[in-house]
């Protein structure tokens, strides 16, 4: 019987993550899909700004910037007036009190996005066996290695395969089989079942807004209007919704009858389509699962999970999220990095980020159906300062942005972010917002900074210079590297210590085998380091100025020395926006999927290691440290 | 006998550019290599900003990015000492004073550049036929319409092919027979012939600047570092040089003898190769042809009109830019908008780069010869504040970065590019910088300026808002809408005029033919309109504010709503930084290739176009305007 590491299922957004990550991280996959061919029109399509920053670490976004997006900056609100329609209003879709590198909403068709995937995963040896199905699977332990059997056949029955796994995840959608098998129910919150007629093509429009994000209200009805690559328009169309429980909607609605509606609500304005691509209706109602996985061997992600109206655009992003998250943690538990305990935490950290999205989905709807924000609203909902009086209007609108735009996300305290109160690991050094010590917050991402690379002074986005590559990232922020001399050559004795965590998890064959070109684990697959020294690129010397320890990731070395509008009068801007003294510096721990997991001071002595061993000693479940170093 | 507009010889940057844009443009072209293949390791890689500029406006720049070249942002300097060789000081490639999108030298191998333009090609229906060469050629007029026979043949001669063409173009590279042919000398300005060694490859080494571009010189000798894509470097190793006519360099330096002497020359640092991928030696002199036509039928270009050493990185950017420019001439040409005097302007606007090129390399030179220079020079060449005193090495070295970066290409006044003597339109309203009116100078790149799209809210870079389409760029900058709301109707009104340039070359069936969805040339390939208004973008209603024939490009109306750190109190930067004034604005002209033509006054009444008539009729050879309009 065939053995593998994971079977995927589904090969929509969240399957297709999971499995470039853990193929990239060297794993045996097997993934199936039960459609012959990936996404050809229509579905999701809305890439968010924070997911545009994940798929730029995997090294995905320029090939999904090829395809020529459309890219949502503003979002128009109209209303019905005595004329037909007027516009209300217009906001940023991520104003600039959200630092994102990329302030829009990405527009491409998910057949594209997946076949951006598809080809990465291609390239590692993996492929997706179509048309497939899963037909059973049971977690019985037989091969204690391989725990799971999972049964898989042809669509069309002429076929099947009984095969072993580690893991088994599904990414079927909003209908899964391994979530009816486990008995595992969806918790509706909201009892409205909603009908939405959706449609993509080509049109002709006097509509001023048509190349924007459009919320319409008319005394016709309501629509919405998105914008798509090669000059197409999506329109989504709510047809029908109710609470009766019984209720059986109309599904069957022509794409005429859309027409019509679209043109009867858009009034004074008209339109005419040249094609139609697409066109779906289809029924959705908000629904959580209660659980995603029973035995951490069987997980499910992404619709299977969590179900919304499509309005916030978020479901593919969440997708996205969903498969990094467990993707880490099952590296993690088999490279023997960390005990099984860490996938309990895919759970906590992934349902508490569906269910701010259908409080979200929720709020962000009364929000605008309230009343109509006075124009000081608009223009304090935008501000990036944050001085003046904000009324609930206004918090609830940036805390909006900040979720939608996925910089909102933020997990709870845990194993994997520390806090003040509730981490095992406590040491003088860890600093937290509470102190003031930092700007950071654990479980939040991090930061993003632009630095000088010192090698070859490439003027460089710090938070993706180590790519998605299943690692902890240490950033040394090394303050003023001369007063700070002795406190980074510290550090790197104290690492290279006998129990650190960094020695404990460094490479088997570190001595045997030739790493010269390796940038970014050239000790360990564990973490890689990056140092940030506040001085300028001219005045860095890597080899005089680092410990050699340090100095091996001379690629990963950055003068801090790029000026930045958001910290105009910091020195050293990385430093000052993750609010650390600019001459004292500090070290930040940053999870494998970006997130911070703690912050700790850089002192002289053993101190830093000594809480970044407590730290990590709580997430590997083994202690650490605790020997001098043999150096 | 096959007939077609323009028959190319060589496949190399130079044919390619010039190939690119007629087949976008609907020419039909015989394109020949005597290569079986293109370029398979080495040559030519750096690309300079400015023809980044144009390899975007092309829509090439993304898959040229996407083989992840190396990017050289600092130049630095070693000189020899007691120890060695140590480092005197590093340098800014493309220094803040210039206003470049991308403040740095890309790096990539010609032969995937040669890759990227032979797909785009390709997907005009134009394929290179290769292993062929060209045999003969003549411009016998036998055929008015196609006056050139070009005499073609398979490498191994077994086929040849007699064709008719209205141009043949030589971008044959340094040994050109078609120049030969035409008995064009080669100018040797320098007497002296070098022969260098050139190596890529894979290596170790503790040289801290191995990722920066390095001029090294040691008592051992001289070498040139330059990093390339995939974790190559680059050196170039002088070998020796004579000013002796009859001298026959020895050709034959082995690769151990390359790899010795840069052993020696990066003492006390250590060098080894893991690989190397291309290496050759071959000497160089500077020459410059006679002339680039002599006919304006049979034209050259690239290599075969002008040869230089490798150190300043301008070959193949001297190519792009011959090419483009000759593109959009023979072009207007063909499609009746310019006389064929027009062709002379392409040899007198290229050979005179060439020439200042040639000038420059010696200029580079004895530069950083004479002496090192101190701090405060450093930091003064680099600044981009011009109030403090420059010496002369300032003034030099900051002329020299404008020049290798490609943005100190400046063309001379001439019929295109208007001045207060020299042009003979002659009207009140033309604005200039010895008249304080306007910071822009005709022949010069357009300034770049960050600006929203109204209709979506994108924020986008004005100066690429047109593609590289082959019709010129009117940029109406309208100042204060409500103000200049007069001089904006009546500037619609007066270019609809019947004569005015704008009616004159409008589409035969403008009135027939369905244009919709036509963005950039909705009236006419002449021209392309785009219109930058001092407002913020939510206060611009297109349909109101603007005239029908300025509402028509709405794709192309902009807010002038950006902050420009250039230009920190300008309430309008891109007009700010145009030298216009925020209120009144200004009209821009810009040639096909992205140079300013000339400058016009926004004005209420037909003075605007009046003044445009003019600046066209000189251009297209025949009287403009002079009607009233019949709107």
């Amino acid at each position: 019987m065939e053995k593998y590491d994971v079977v995927i299922i589904g090969a929509g957004p969240v399957g297709l993550t999971l499995s470039t990550c853990l193929a990239r991280w060297g794993y045996r996959i097997k993934h199936i899909d039960n459609r012959a061919e990936p996404t050809a029109t229509g579905r999701a399509d809305g890439i968010q700004p924070r997911s545009l920053d994940l798929l730029r670490n995997m090294g995905l976004k320029r090939k999904i910037m090829a395809h020529d997006p459309a890219k949502v900056y503003e979002v128009a609100f109209w209303d019905p007036n005595s004329k037909g329609i007027h516009r209300t209003g217009t906001w940023a879709s991520c104003p600039k009190f959200i630092d994102a590198r990329y302030p829009f909403t990405t527009l491409l068709h998910q057949g594209l996005i997946e076949r951006v995937f598809i080809e990465d995963i291609e390239k590692h040896g993996v492929q997706i066996q179509r048309p497939w199905t899963i037909t059973g699977f049971q977690n019985d332990g037989k091969d204690p290695s391989y725990p799971v059997e999972v049964r898989l056949a042809h669509v069309d029955g002429t076929q099947t395969e009984t095969v072993r796994a580690k893991y088994l995840f599904s990414g079927e959608g909003a209908r899964s089989f391994v979530r009816d098998q486990l008995g595992v129910k969806m918790i509706h919150k909201d009892p409205i079942a909603h009908v939405w007629g959706v449609m993509d093509g080509v049109v002709r429009t006097d509509f001023p807004d048509i190349k924007m994000k459009c919320t319409i209200h008319s005394d016709a009805g309501s629509i919405m209007v998105i914008p798509r690559e090669n000059n197409m328009v999506r329109l989504y169309i709510q047809i029908a919704s109710s609470t009766d429980p019984d209720w059986h909607p109309r599904k069957t609605t022509t794409q005429e009858e859309v027409q019509r509606r679209a043109k009867e609500i858009l009034k004074p304005y008209t339109i005419s389509w040249d094609r139609v691509e697409w066109y779906s209706v289809y029924p959705i109602g908000q629904g959580i699962a209660e659980r995603y996985t029973l035995d951490e061997r069987v997980f499910m992600g992404g619709d299977a999970c969590h179900t919304h109206s499509p309005k916030a655009g978020q479901g593919m992003n969440t997708a996205f999220l969903d498969a990094v998250n467990l993707a880490w943690k099952i590296h993690h538990v088999e490279r023997g990095f960390a005990p099984r305990s860490l996938l309990s935490t895919y759970e906590s950290e992934r349902k508490l980020i569906a269910e701010n999205l259908l409080d979200f989905d929720a709020r962000y709807a009364k929000l605008f159906s309230a009343r109509i924000p006075s124009a000081g609203e608009v223009s304090g909902a935008s501000s990036q300062s944050t001085c003046m009086q904000e009324n609930e209007f206004v918090t609830t609108f940036k805390a909006s942005c900040e979720f939608t735009s996925g910089y909102g996300v933020a997990y709870n305290a845990n194993a994997i972010n520390w806090s003040p109160d509730a981490h095992p690991a406590q040491h003088s050094l860890f600093l937290s917002r509470a102190s003031g010590t930092t700007k950071l917050r654990p479980g939040k991402i991090l930061t993003p900074a632009t630095v000088t690379r010192v090698v070859d002074a490439n003027v460089v986005h710090l938070e993706q210079e180590i790519p998605l590559n299943g690692s902890y990232r240490l950033y040394i922020f090394g303050g003023c590297p001369k007063k700070n001399s002795v406190a980074l050559h510290d550090l790197a004795t104290h690492l290279s210590a006998p129990k650190s965590f960094y020695t404990t998890f460094s490479h088997q064959d570190l001595s045997s085998k030739d790493r010269y070109h390796e940038r970014h684990n050239p000790h360990s697959d564990f973490v890689s380091v990056c140092t940030v020294l506040n001085a300028k690129r001219a005045d860095i010397e890597i080899a005089d100025m680092l410990p050699e320890l340090l100095a091996r990731y001379q690629d990963h070395v950055y003068a801090d020395d790029v000026w930045d509008a958001r910290v105009p009068d910091a020195k050293a801007a990385a430093h000052a926006k993750m609010g650390l003294d600019e001459t004292r510096g500090g070290v930040v721990v940053v999870r494998p999927d970006g997130y911070v997991g703690c912050v700790v001071g850089l002192a002289e002595g053993r101190g830093t290691v000594e809480a970044l061993d407590a730290y990590f000693g709580v997430l590997v479940g083994r202690r650490l440290g605790g020997e001098r170093s043999v150096l």
